[in-house]
């Protein structure tokens, strides 16, 4: 059945069918705004991504229900990066008119997994009839009063880490946009699905925000090299990198070897990571990054925040160089 | 400037140099997500619209100044709705690479207009590129707890009521989009504003919620018709309207009267007129009414609700019929 069939309202009525509210949730979807209560103490968060057909997704490479678990994921990740709880999810969708209700399902079922795997509500959303397929996202989390971590508040001297390893989904990407490539073997299949399917690092998120340790923070999303500079620039600071040290699976040195290619590049440049990226004091490292341990979370130390001047510079391979930016920008480049 | 040239980052900084963040606002713009602190005894709101081009504007007769009013001020209209404060406004915003940046200063500015107006801070937003312009707005509010009024609360025998004046926003677009009809008489210049610039009704909804004696209202978007049967299908009720007491402006009634039209149509199908449309039981009506005169807005009692089972009707001209559906519907009908 096309939409045009089905009309905005049994469409909205489909998807929301199996939608449970979350406990503080007094009303959901269906009335002007949706109502929920917030819990005393607590600051509150909210962040909004956008994703552009064949600017962020092609639908030749990625499935309805992976594309809406990836478009909630993200914001999810943003919510993590500032240590928060993620609860209460907007959907905005537009859709060409000739769009087939099944796929709109499938969008929805990955949503709801995401959603579901992380204790987000789905509460709003709008559905609009458009040129191109374009998903809008809001997300609304919770921090402890006071315990927000933001990009600002790294200093000279702190060091530098990182959760997971990086670049594999970069890495996915090339095996999903050249298949002939992809034998098709686990090790690729995890490329692929980390580029699919981010599991952002709510987990992660909470344990450093409560150790109070650390300085500043964001997830991984333009790429570890943009990603370092906007720290760089809302705390003013520079960084040093130390490239051997950035975290890189087996995965992805084995695709890059078959390539001749350097994986550093991909772990560099190729974003959507979607790790977490923070700053700690020297003395708070052992102790921050021992928390992530014991809960089986892995985390590597990658540099070290310096005084502004010198712009961020990468160590590697005995050479000292100024980091190359590489990432994502709007408008700038042609889509990616 | 083409947007190409400026980049993300840059588009990003020019538009936000002006906002100045609200006082309960600890982050706004520049964060993974931001930060605000919520008033204990609240209950927050959250509400999202979209809108896309050619689908809910056109650019041949919308500024980009007044887009930006409408896209916030629709979004202002849903928490009025509501009864509640609206407070906290991201806007996701998709643009063709080759948009001049000075139409992105004026949609800035447009919204910034009635941002400031109605105590709106903008604390987020996305800007990405698409084929055509997509403006995706989520708007925070809060309201008193227990103090929210939703659409699912009408009895029959309860009073239906509507603030100011519909229809003048349908003949507005009609004079837009028929120039030739338009001879530029301030009359007519106040019916395009309705259109263009439409007044959300945060102080109406404010008092009314402050009564207690609401029992159902939502804000007139789809159309009298359509947003009555929204209350009905929401509160398991019917409805039957006064046509005669449904208010009109003299600038609708000149109009009308020299197209040789029913100036009833615009005010039962148009849509967009962003008045609060709402319930309240008999006794209440007057104390309620009289509220709203106090603080010098008008309202009209424009029928009643009765029990489920006979439909929607409309008493006109000494017939009773069955309220005809013609509001706007998304993948059922093209474009308005």
């Amino acid at each position: 059945m096309q939409l045009g069939e089905l009309g905005e309202f049994g469409l909205i009525e489909l998807v929301t069918q199996d939608i449970a509210p979350g406990a503080e949730v007094i009303r959901g979807i269906g009335d002007d705004a949706a109502v929920y209560r917030v819990r005393e103490g607590d600051w509150q968060l909210v962040t909004t991504d956008t994703l552009v057909e064949e600017v962020h997704f092609s639908l030749e490479y990625t499935t309805w229900r992976d594309l809406g678990w990836k478009a909630l994921a993200v914001n999810i990740s943003d919510i993590a990066a500032m240590g928060g709880r993620p609860l209460y999810a907007l959907i905005s969708l537009c859709l060409p008119v000739d769009s087939d209700v099944v796929t709109v399902q499938e969008l929805y079922t990955g949503l709801g997994e995401v959603a579901q795997a992380f204790g987000v509500s789905l509460v709003g959303g709008d559905t609009v009839s458009g040129l191109s397929v374009v998903l809008s996202i809001t997300l609304i989390g919770a921090v402890e009063a006071n315990r927000a971590v933001f990009r600002s508040g790294a200093n000279p001297g702190d060091l530098i880490i990182v959760t997971g390893t990086l670049g594999d989904s970069a890495a996915g990407l090339f095996l999903l946009q050249n298949a002939d490539y992809d034998a098709g073997s686990e090790a690729k299949r995890r490329l692929k699905r980390a580029h699919l399917r981010p599991e952002p690092r709510v987990e992660a998120g909470r344990l450093l925000s409560a150790t109070g340790g650390v300085t500043a923070m964001l997830d991984v999303s333009d790429g570890l090299s943009s990603d370092i500079a906007h720290i760089g620039r809302a705390s003013q600071v520079d960084s040093l990198l130390w490239g051997e040290n950035i975290p890189l699976s087996d995965a992805l040195r084995d695709l890059a070897s078959a390539l001749g290619r350097d994986p550093l590049e991909w772990a560099l440049h190729g974003g959507e990571d979607y790790e977490l990226l923070f700053t700690v004091t020297r003395g708070q490292a052992d102790r921050v990054r021992d928390t992530l341990a014991a809960s089986g979370i892995r985390s590597a130390v990658i540099g070290e925040v310096t005084a502004p001047g010198r712009g961020n510079r990468l160590e590697y391979k005995g050479r000292l160089e100024t980091l190359p930016q590489g990432g994502f920008n709007h408008f700038r480049m042609s889509g990616k």
